[in-house]
């Protein structure tokens, strides 16, 4: 057996208490937590039974007991601490959106170069949920994917919230919630499908926040994927993988419902999530031809083996850390680097309110 | 008690057997069926206990008895046909999609001058379903209605069907299925709402024909609409009305469920259509302020009254002819007219591959 990871977390957002709990959840220390202020900082790690406190980040990435950080700062500063992490030999797990694929690409090459691990912070693509949804889709369950529309939604009530400020989150809903989105049809199109064109059409708020959008993405296959993101309705989290011959469709691919519901849902990372989706078969083959059938609605359930999308986001961090080859550490930071470069894409269409057509 | 309309058919399409039916199922009479041949013809109204055949349409336009046409000729010259039937004093039904909404206008300014109905087929909008949808999201169940998401899709295996052939059929896909994603929107959003852009990315077959496409309509009050619709996989006929509380949504808005699933269902004007659809409140008004809640999903039945959509149509047609004021009228041809202008548009963007500004 080998020892838990320790790590520290950067900063007291509300998304560090939930990955907080999923690293202890998957048997791993939050040893210390940083903030830059230290009674913030004390009060938060005395709440958690956290060993440690510390008034700056850099004094957390000091400690040499500590293995790992978790970077869930502001999006504008969020590079400058996953580098000196990285410098101090510290494996990073950083929250998303980035500042630009050239910020990804410049933190994946730090880590690279320091032999540590780099990761972002998405973990529905770390559910055996998803791993079930892809492999139906790439075994042929639909025919070949043709398209795939989500959704990805929830209400931010106060324009307080740093997602409603362009100088620390510059994408705002795009970026935050359009991230997932994004996410979710690369998982299925491939991250290295060429994309031809991008389009994305925001509702910006006085002070220039992007609070309302929906885009498309043409790829150079012929494949579409069209969404909406936004922080002015209610939590909505449904993805539909369009094939020749039926549907693969999920409710709640975010954040399962069975965790709660609710945007964050009250003990996610304890609960042992049910793992949904559906299967809807809309034509058969017969004679070589395709023909349209009444539809046939399988519901799909997937264990969740007893742990939060967040805590299998943790397990593979650890994996990564402890016996991965670079080539496997390299396919999650090329995952991020094509996300992070259609956000870029999907951004510079909203910015310029017209078709972005790329390479 | 008023005598049934008389009712000629102008060509035998598949759909002309669907029209047929409702028109019988509403109370009215198939009086007479034309077609280019003679025989075809014949055979078509024996089969159905037609009273009388004609091998050209002209004839059953000068056939004094017939009160009404329905007209579901192929795009490009069902404008022809509308316009001598209106001129022959015949009341009107138009199979959509039209060649323009200057087509359009001249089909309505014709059926106007001679004091005749012009309606399009478009069904589900004479549904009480459509109507108690409205009715929720006018009351404000779901709060302000913030964006509309909708998906059309059929499977059309032939590609000798008329659809594909871009010199009877232009719009292909999003005349044809598309149609009715643009009017499920506008039905909730309202028809003379302002539209500032549209942007629609389309997938052409070697002839030329879109077979598949995806769109953004953005209009002037910052709702939006994304959409897409398609010849290339099954059956989807699904919308979500989204707004600030939380969302209404219908699954088989085209046609029902419960009248057979498939594309075109069996026995679709006999059977009496469980119409169903959801409303999931996602947020609740606090001290004023919008505060997010577990959803709260509620199923909603809405009597057919024994009647298909189509037969809904009819009645509406038959209550146009004999009761109705000329705002009545033009309410149903502005629609007509709203919906096409933005398939107009839509087109517009597909030809030229790029956003659409609009005045």
């Amino acid at each position: 057996m080998t020892a838990p990871l320790k790590f520290a977390v950067l900063g007291t957002a509300n998304i560090a208490n939930d990955v907080s709990n999923a690293i202890r959840s998957a048997g791993h220390v939050v040893e210390a937590v940083a903030s830059r202020d230290l009674n913030r900082a004390r009060e938060w790690a005395e709440k958690r039974d956290i060993n440690k406190y510390y008034g700056s980040y850099q004094d957390a990435l000091n400690d040499p007991s500590i293995d790992a950080v978790y970077v869930p700062l502001p999006t504008t500063i969020a590079e400058e601490w996953a580098l000196k992490a990285a410098a101090q030999k510290k494996h990073v797990l950083v929250d998303k959106p980035f500042s630009s694929s050239t910020s990804v690409k410049r933190i994946a090459e730090a880590c690279e170069g320091h032999g540590v691990v780099f990761l972002d912070g998405t973990h529905f693509v770390h559910s055996p949920r998803l791993q079930e949804m892809q492999r139906q889709i790439k075994q042929g369950t639909i025919g070949k994917l043709l398209k795939i529309t989500v959704a990805c939604t929830t209400f931010l009530p106060s324009k307080d919230d740093i997602r409603y400020n362009p100088s620390l989150e510059p994408t705002g809903c795009l970026g935050d919630i359009g991230w997932y989105a994004v996410r979710f049809a690369l998982s299925f199109i491939g991250y290295e499908t060429k994309v031809s064109s991008v389009y994305a059409s925001a509702s910006k708020t006085s002070t220039g926040a992007i609070e309302d959008c929906c885009g498309i993405i043409h790829f150079a296959t012929g494949q579409t994927v069209h969404f909406d993101c936004g922080f002015t309705c209610g939590f909505r989290q449904w993805g539909e993988c369009v094939g020749e011959r039926g549907t693969v469709t999920v409710d709640d691919f975010i954040v399962p419902f069975s965790c709660g519901g609710s945007f964050f849902p009250r003990n996610r990372s304890k609960y042992n999530p049910d793992l949904k989706f559906r299967i809807n078969k809309l034509a058969v083959e017969k004679d070589k031809k395709l023909e349209m059938i009444d539809p046939v609605i399988q519901e799909i359930e997937v264990s969740g083996n007893n742990k939060s999308q967040s805590a299998a986001m943790i397990d593979t961090f650890a994996s990564l850390v402890r016996n991965e080859t670079g080539t496997n550490r390299s396919k999650w930071t090329r995952e991020t680097i094509r996300t992070q470069e259609l956000i870029d894409a999907l951004f510079k269409s909203c910015e310029k309110n017209n078709v972005v057509y790329l390479e």
